[in-house]
């Protein structure tokens, strides 16, 4: 099956103001969705970031593949390691210095996942099988809160309404419980005073009991404040992620609080693994098959985390269905990924560019489609409206800082805060 | 793709004698064909060690998988690890104490490459695609020489005659290089005290200007005959090849010796890596599927080894051509492997239970098949006479030291024996 065309469609779709350690979010979130085309007649789909410099890369590498075979996702990789340039621009702000080696595994993703879409089509399974077969029928979420304004400066209040205390945190959680049937609890911390922060957990804590709580304040603190705070929260949380930047930093907190540490900001490449691992600077790694070169890249990243004694979750950044479904599929098919997945779906309000129902909460969990691919279906008219919000919108990438500080002239990104 | 019926045939061929630490290779090998069968009437091959305890276990989890999809190896190797008990037998006494975990891995390994077949057929590709297609379209192997007697006792000298000095090995590899064209060369040593293969290795320098060289004494050495032997072979040896037993020894050893050391004796289970990489013990993983629970497995341990920047290189037992498809496709899907891997295959002097002329040597190399699945089928009289082989032939454990104490009754296979 070999490649013969690949779309490349930027979308946009309303987000909510979701604050962080970073500012707040856009009134946009950005995303891109490509298609990938084959001369027998099969459609593989993929998902990716939407910021303008990923953008470019994928639609220059995208023109690199055609004439490829489906299955021949190591020269995919060679050529994209070719094209991609040494210049090269992170994304967010969220995991350190830009190196080649990230842009080439982030650009990868994308198509590596739409050629397994295409692949399952053609052998009739679903995606979860190319990747050893699922070992769980549904893939548990966690509820993930954030603080936020009730809504953007200017517009109406959104449905969820503001989120900037204690008390509508937990408002907030018994909302996307009772929509979605989470069972277990992530905060976005890093916007208030650690101490806020920790009263927010006990908060939840009361109010769900017994429910997992995680708390990550996207490394906003210092390992002074982060040994203070893991230490106050001992029994409370299942894990404390990313509270310090870097290896080093999350080593001497790891080996100063009671709970394992996780990390989506540290170690996000291969090259961090030896020095994270001989460090012992964290205890979970929260798998992203964006960032770590598709999905059976990550499914080898999950076997290495596994023979090391490392634990896994899932990160998630502002997404859509076709992300939902890949993420579904990756973690139905890896055994050692034991906890509850992060997932901004709820946020997303029902807006996506796959057709609505293949892909449901139940109890918190995404039932894994056992139809042929991903399980899911291009919804072409929301691509078409979504891609036409992309060129109206007038956001090209991600800046949560600049958005903050029209708010608030003064607010500053710098890590750590406390 | 439902698994309707395995067989599982034990087969014995012919074997030169071939001295090694252990012993000399008895007049028959034994290994295990697996067929797997499946609803739309896919058959599937895979290859593995005959011995007797091996092949109980083999013949126990057949039976367990019957009614699975040829996709669900996560569900394999769970009901491969629920069925094969704790008391398990070490092979050969080369890989260390025995482990369940070496067990499972060992047993999961045939009717993993066999559902491979069996996908790929399915899929009309090349197993080497369902790995991530090949980087090469040929595999380059090594010449495999061994000391050795002229013929087993009380029969004929066989085609290669005796090896037991320089001139001999000498004589061998120029048979070797002239029927299949090899360019590297791997001494099996451990047979005599480390000065005369030492002098072999500079004959064969001598010999074979420029051709790369290493050599295996299968851990006969003390640390310090190790040290002494890598300093004296500075420049000879491409790598040196478990000069002694377990990962602290190894670890002196590399610390001391000029050339990286390789292994396929200290680290052959997932949980060898971290302490091996921990202490530096090795800079060459050989790679074997058989050992390292099937090809998917295989690839995950390559991408794990890239990550912590150890080499590739490939083990080899006496095999058919099962394997050397399966080990083929493999080392062609795996970018990171660049050494020439190493085959018993000349050994075998075309017996085989696979039809002749899918698998060829070229200047050393095999190339890669292109047709679906592992792209070799099976020759059922081959087989049959094969089996009946293995009915007749009275061995039913390798046992090289036994073999060998009926020639010299005072034979130690004691390591270090030097």
């Amino acid at each position: 099956m070999i490649i013969t065309q690949i779309h490349v469609t930027p979308v946009a779709f309303r987000d909510p103001p979701l604050l962080n350690a970073a500012g707040v979010h856009e009134p946009w979130a950005l995303r891109t969705v490509v298609e990938v085309v084959t001369d027998e007649g099969l459609t593989g789909l993929g998902e990716t970031y939407g910021d303008h410099d990923h953008l470019a890369k994928v639609r220059e590498c995208a023109q690199r593949l055609i004439g490829l075979d489906v299955h021949a996702t190591n020269e995919m990789y060679r050529r994209i390691h070719a094209a991609v340039g040494d210049v090269v621009t992170d994304l967010h702000g969220l995991t350190g210095a830009a190196t080649k080696e990230k842009s080439v595994d982030r650009v990868h993703s994308p198509f590596e996942v739409a050629c397994l879409d295409i692949r399952g089509k053609a052998a009739g399974v679903p995606v979860s099988d190319l990747l050893g077969g699922r070992v769980r029928d549904a893939v548990p979420y966690s509820a993930y809160l954030f603080y936020k304004w009730a809504g953007h400066p200017g517009e109406p209040d959104d449905r969820y309404g503001p989120a900037l205390d204690e008390a509508g945190l937990v408002a907030q959680a018994a909302l996307l419980i009772k929509e979605h049937g989470f069972r277990s609890i992530k905060l976005k911390g890093g916007v208030f005073p650690p101490d806020q922060e920790i009263a927010a957990i006990r908060a939840l804590h009361e109010a769900f009991p017994g429910v997992p709580l995680r708390l990550d304040p996207n490394a906003a603190w210092s390992v002074e404040t982060s040994i203070r705070v893991g230490r106050e929260l001992d029994g409370v949380l299942q894990y404390l992620e990313d509270p310090t930047s870097g290896i080093p930093g999350m080593a001497e907190v790891s080996a100063a609080v009671p709970m394992p540490l996780a990390t989506n900001m540290c170690v996000v490449t291969p090259q961090h693994l030896p020095p994270a691992i001989a460090s012992r600077a964290i205890g979970v790694l929260l798998l992203d098959h964006h960032y770590w070169g598709g999905l059976v890249r990550s499914s080898q990243i999950a076997a290495l985390c596994g023979t090391f004694g490392l634990q896994l979750s899932m990160h998630s950044n502002s997404h859509l269905g076709i992300s939902l479904a890949a993420m579904t599929h990756l973690a139905a098919a890896t055994p050692n990924l034991t906890f509850a997945c992060d997932t901004h779906t709820p946020w997303q309000d029902g807006q996506d560019v796959v057709r609505p129902g293949a892909l449901r909460f139940t109890d918190g969990a995404v039932t894994v489609p056992t139809g042929p691919g991903l399980g899911v279906d291009l919804d072409r008219d929301a691509l078409a409206a979504m891609h036409e919000q992309y060129l109206t919108c007038g956001i090209r990438s991600r800046d949560d800082t600049t958005y903050m500080r029209r708010v608030e002239p003064g607010f500053s990104a710098r890590r750590p805060r406390w």
